[in-house]
């Protein structure tokens, strides 16, 4: 029998994240020095949150259009999609985009913009990554949690059969642009929902951005400008640096950038998605501490240093949806999501990661009960911590 | 403002393309050997225009799981699926394969197996590359043409919009087990249409293999066994070997591999798929070689010996359709699939491609009229190649 034949082969990818103010106005030449000097097709799809909060949006895109003709042409008006999960709920969405890239001839080297919150870039960057089996897309996320986490990695994706994330896949955008001018007008849930995955990647990589963070959070909870670019940036770079280090397309089983995310998940399912995904990272991060500390890995110390984190900006650690039972199936949904063996991060020290493949489901319990006893007394921790 | 994060990291891919008889007789122990020792969920979609010319192939593989029990589980019987375009063309049959990963619980460490024609695989390998962001996917291509192009390559995809492959991505199998059981009861059509691959990719790339398809012809028209393998071999060898030196991911405009095709992707669609893809393909070749001819790059020798082999080995060099004014689109349309500028690839000898980025349309309107008048002379040609 004829000899197997090997293939071996590296594919490289290569992006920037940007950072900029008013990306639209005319006189910004950011976005329009992006696109190469082919004068592409450039489809836009507007998140509906996005465009209320700013009326005059689309209108600026058409009128950078004009000032920049030459340099992309708009095929059509931006179309705009609901915020939030529903937006990966219903197929009928990313249906709708896939059949505007087909209706205006949007091919390989024209570019799809999204501009909105995590689950509109999640929505249309998957619409990107299977249409021709990939159009260039260009990011412009609008939340903190987008901008310093999903909105500057590799994947997309969208729901199916209640199971989040279901359908989907690994594509580096082409670029990201993160524009500040987007967060001013965040309501105060979405300021600071985005913060918690900035604690998740001190926690498990960076002690010196969890003391800074320590420092700031007076500010941070204040909506003070300055600190949180600083954060975003810093969380970007972190994640950014664990995907390229890393296994950046998950070809094994570990995850650590998903420390306190196994419950989050559930969290966000039992609450029928009203508690935000960073809320629910916060009280996820809040539970595989107190696990940590009831497993031995980690100082009381530091356990009152997370806590009384979260609490200056302003996060429950606790919400009634964590006593529901369902919430220890989470561990099997989130090991099933990466296949392999059941592999969970928690903490041996602030800034340092542990990996484990048990979870003791009566630990879990407890810490969920010691975490109920502490919301009411957070109050004292958050001093202690300071 | 900050400073832009540049990302840069590669992702590295490697797969085995095994040759083998009688796949799932209980004795042979190469499947079970693929898997690992983790025992996983490995999930069948079977062709069944394969299980028609196979019917022993499900009980087959039952038997087989239960000889390996330990090596792997079957969650459920083999899934039945068209083979042929129209599986690509109804989603519904890739949404019954994405359901059934959801209900039987197969996640990124198991396995979706499919068997079959291309079309099946490109279908089955669209479900695996977007269910969980990726699931092991392993091909047994069941038909020439599958077993020495599309199914040791790295894409997969679905029609949508009329459009051929509009939904899709670039994901690397698994594995691919080529077994030379299937295509000893293939029809002639189906063993004949694979080899027109074997042509195309001879003459941009490897004279020493065109004149052995010459030397061979006759032999490979008759359906001996023994040079269809080594033609399959060679022609993988040389298909995957351009995948790895090349742009596996086509993040540029070019396509060298897509000689002959534009016409051909054109002619399967206004044949109503009637034509195969390999005999779309032939005729292709037939047409941009003497383009080829026509615009000054090939010398008149070399295209009686491309239309010599094309005919000793049963391909019609003319087909009606061919006529159609609409065959013009199909420059358009090859363009727009890979963006950017028109790349099409001529010859300008036996086995030496060269890319051009424009077409003459009355050109390739003579050749057309030159293939059919060619079409009744075909014999003489025939014979002055030999």
């Amino acid at each position: 029998m004829k000899k197997p034949i090997e293939q071996c082969f590296s594919v490289p990818f290569r992006y920037q994240v940007h950072f900029t103010e008013k990306v639209f106005h005319r006189s910004n030449p950011l976005f329009a020095s992006l696109l190469g000097d082919a004068c592409p097709k450039t489809l836009f799809v507007l998140d509906k949150g996005v465009s209320a909060a700013h009326p005059e949006l689309a209108g600026q895109i058409q009128a950078y259009a004009e000032v920049h003709a030459g340099k992309f042409k708009l095929p059509c008006p931006p179309l705009h999609v609901p915020g939030g999960e529903q937006v990966k709920n219903q197929q009928a969405w990313i249906d709708a985009i896939l059949e505007a890239t087909h209706v205006h001839g949007i091919d390989r080297h024209s570019y799809l913009v999204a501009i909105g919150g995590g689950a509109v870039l999640d929505m249309t960057g998957y619409a990107a990554a299977i249409a021709h089996r990939g159009i260039r897309h260009i990011r412009i996320p609008s939340t903190v949690l987008a901008q310093n986490d999903s909105g500057v990695g590799v994947k997309n994706g969208i729901n199916a059969f209640g199971k989040k994330n279901y359908l989907g896949t690994f594509a580096p955008p082409y670029a990201v642009i993160n524009d500040i001018t987007f967060l001013q007008t965040l309501d105060d849930r979405d300021w600071r929902a985005g913060m918690a995955e900035a604690i998740k990647v001190a926690l498990i990589k960076d002690p010196a951005f969890f003391r800074w963070l320590e420092t700031n959070a007076g500010k941070l909870a204040a909506r003070e400008l300055t600190p949180m670019m600083d954060l975003i940036h810093r969380c970007a770079e972190l994640h950014m640096q664990h995907i390229a280090n890393g296994d950046p397309f998950e070809i094994g089983s570990a995850r650590p950038l998903d420390f306190g995310h196994w419950a989050a998940h559930k969290l966000e399912h039992l609450t029928g998605y009203q508690l935000r995904h960073g809320e629910a990272v916060a009280t996820g991060i809040a539970l595989d501490t107190v696990y940590s500390t009831l497993k031995g890995h980690l100082h009381q110390d530091s356990l009152a240093r997370v806590i009384g984190v979260l609490a200056a900006l302003g996060f429950d650690t606790y919400v009634p949806a964590l006593e529901q039972p369902e919430i220890l199936n989470g561990l099997e949904e989130f090991r099933e999501h990466l296949g392999g063996k059941l592999t969970i991060t928690l903490l041996e020290d602030i800034g340092r990661g542990i990996e484990v493949h048990e979870m003791d489901k009566g630990l879990v319990i407890q810490a969920i009960e010691q975490l109920k006893a502490l919301s009411t007394t957070s109050e004292t921790l958050f001093c202690h911590a300071n």
